[in-house]
């Protein structure tokens, strides 16, 4: 009877505050804020992880030492089941401190703050060098055509609009040059590439990220600059056009390894069949420490767990913590997940993803039904009071992505994005710019939305 | 005509996005945060003004040097006025580095990192040393009496309460031990005061801030302890209670000299005599720089001006610029500008203050009529786009509250506030924790309330 009052409540509850501060579950998602606030454990396990195993990228010893303590620490947490769900990931070096050297008689030398991007070959130890053309897009390629960009080294310049407020779609307008600009340029016979950092920050640090070849074109080095470096060698160019570009990397793809995601559960009491998942990646890039990409995502998910079992509440469904590895190379992790969730016949109720950084939660987006969709923001006054203002239908995450193809909704943290390039895939995403407060909020919104989804799952059927 | 036809779309404009889009309310504001956040001219002035006048504390050289500066950057933007407002300071000096040692034979020799708080008395050059009294609030002192309290120093050691979402609730509930602290104390004997510093943040900077003694009651030296020192000395306490605590500082008040506010204004071309209001606060307690109080909110108002100007709006009724003297000593710029409103018979529309920080804007908290609050709440969807999500009924600021008498609407940007006391008043509020996105996005929002309150003003009237 008392389930059946609480729900009644739910639905008269959001038609304004005064009601929903009496309501019950505004009572629960207030403790989860009080108790994450006051005992900001995510924040000091965050400290550890980028403190003790900085350059997590998947196939390096430090990954696999992340991987060990992550399970560890669910392990001292006390849930029903931890274990590790294998899988075999790339693995890819930097190699030696890259250099790159601009040679010209009228800008003098000069260097620029670069890195290679990833799975890059190396230039060799000797390097390469040659003239250098700049362009903003792939049309550009296209019109300057092999004679004008053949033998040369092609350098990406563009500048991520400024006026997005969502920086995501900034990012998401200029990150196909890293991705995709080797590939582009190599089909015209360039020798290497040069790409501004996909950043809206001006700054000195240079940012990596993943970036892919074809097996029917020849690879060609690929680096990133920093984007005061880019804004360097573009005047350079102005004055000299014909200046020559020194560039050195002994970065290399390795053989294949082992791996693991790391997950851990709360036996549902009703429906232990019935899973509500959700999780971050323990893997990140090398330059820096992965604080907020993605040491935040899964601190404050591992949190989600902590604060059931502080709060002693007891699911209906089972609640699913999955530590993704490898979302930054390959996404290994996230096929190894979704493929087991099909072999398995496993039955998801929904999946959550926290991989924006650790910033101040703003809401969630949320891929799923329209009749989903508009169920899950009439909880979106439970959660204002808390910051937590837009919950609309949109993208969720790069690690739940692959569970699509199953019909249940996908939802993902969103953060304010303001900060977020600022570090990702930088030397500078580290521990330091971790405020605690902000990621905790992350935390209990999380740990809200996954108790609501529990207590009316079987609204939430499709 | 056109006028009528923009009314109109006001009205019936505000109940989905699909309106607000072709919205051309929401065309100016685009411009506004278009023209914000690619040329982020305030982040830049931020920087000048923090690298340049550090620790312009009202009546100080530094104070002047950067009053000089807002008039010399204002007279270049071109308004059609800019004037110095004179009023004059009290003035107050630090003097020599403060020292705080711990003496037990139990506990070892041991230093805190304190500071004097604003106004206080010093030590004398000898300093004083005495026991330790322990006590989380005033309460404590009425029990304890002056047999507990006389001849000694006491410790307020009150945490500030982590479980508020909005930070400035939990600094408003320990603030009073910082300014009345020893006003409190010394009416039972103590000699001296110690405060935990009134932030959420666990480091070990020492928070600064005004004090108030009463002439009735003797005058004790009053100093802020860092959190991470007051956890110290609790923990010292517990091991020996009868640990002698020695502080020196040298900090004494001066005599009163001259100081102005800056007043810079767009005069309206259909009511130049109605004025709308909006600034912030350059002078800054001494330790840091004063990035996010209130360099931020001086350089967003002028942005304001800028973007206008840059614009091309004019504004039917005046816009005015007012960079407010002496928030953090004794408020003379903030009375002087209310008495100089009310002997010139000046009239306003409304005014607006920028003093929460730098940081991503969150809404507007409106101290106005009921039926005028309803009116501004009806702009927010044309701000949502921005991350404006909160407009509500509340306080303004400590800067225009003394305008409240003359019953026009007054209103202050609300940013978010995790970070906020993190830095406050301590040697931590420093250029280095400036985003220009986050900064500008507070710049566009006041622009744009500016610009619907000088559009819509008649519906604003009482």
């Amino acid at each position: 009877m008392k389930r059946l009052v609480f729900v009644f409540a739910f639905f008269v509850g959001f038609t304004g505050t005064e009601v929903i501060s009496g309501n019950p579950d505004s009572l629960v998602i207030g403790n989860f804020f009080s108790e994450a606030l006051t005992h900001p454990v995510a924040y000091h396990n965050l400290g550890f992880l980028c403190n003790n195993f900085q350059g997590r990228l998947c196939g390096t010893l430090q990954a696999e030492k992340a991987v060990a303590w992550v399970y560890r620490m669910l392990k001292e947490m006390n849930p029903d089941t931890v274990y590790l769900q294998p899988l075999t990931v790339k693995r890819w070096e930097r190699g030696e401190k890259e250099v790159a050297r601009v040679k010209s008689s009228a800008v003098g030398k000069q260097v620029l703050n670069i890195c290679a991007l990833g799975s890059s070959i190396g230039t060799g130890s000797k390097g390469i060098e040659a003239e250098v053309v700049e362009v903003a897009g792939f049309e550009q390629l296209d019109d300057l055509g092999r004679e004008g960009i053949s033998g040369k080294i092609v350098f990406f310049n563009r500048c991520a609009n400024p006026t997005w407020f969502y920086t995501f779609n900034a990012y998401a307008e200029v990150v196909a040059l890293r991705a995709r600009g080797a590939l582009y340029a190599a089909k015209y016979g360039a020798i290497g590439v040069i790409v501004r950092s996909a950043t809206l920050s001006h700054d000195d640090y240079p940012h990596t990220g993943i970036q892919h070849y074809a097996d029917s074109v020849i690879r060609i080095p690929a680096v990133a600059v920093s984007t005061n470096g880019a804004d360097s060698l573009s005047a350079w160019l102005k004055v000299d056009h014909r200046l020559r570009l020194f560039i050195r990397t002994t970065c290399m793809e390795l053989s294949e390894t082992g791996s693991f995601n790391v997950i851990a559960e709360i036996k549902g009491t009703v429906h232990p069949e019935k899973i509500i998942a959700f999780g971050g990646h323990i893997d990140a890039w090398d330059l820096g420490q992965g604080a907020h990409d993605d040491g935040a995502g899964v601190v404050q998910t591992m949190e989600v767990l902590r604060l059931f079992k502080q709060l002693q509440i007891k699911p209906a469904n089972t609640l699913r913590l999955v530590v993704f590895m490898d979302e930054e190379y390959a996404q290994r992790g996230a096929t190894a997940y979704a493929s087991a969730v099909g072999i398995k016949n496993e039955s998801h109720i929904a999946a959550i993803e926290s991989d924006r950084g650790g910033f101040t939660p703003q809401g969630f987006s949320i891929d799923a039904t329209d009749k989903q969709v508009d169920l899950i923001r009439r909880w979106q006054p439970l959660l204002e009071p808390y910051g937590y203002w837009s919950f609309a239908k949109g993208g969720s995450g790069v690690d739940i992505g692959p569970l699509k193809k199953y019909g249940f909704p996908l939802i993902a943290l969103v953060t304010d994005s303001q900060r977020y390039f600022d570090y990702q895939h930088a030397g500078s995403d580290t521990f330091d710019k971790i405020s605690p407060r902000e990621l905790q909020l992350g935390s209990a919104g999380i740990a809200s939305l996954v108790y609501l989804i529990d207590k009316y799952s079987n609204l939430l059927a499709p």
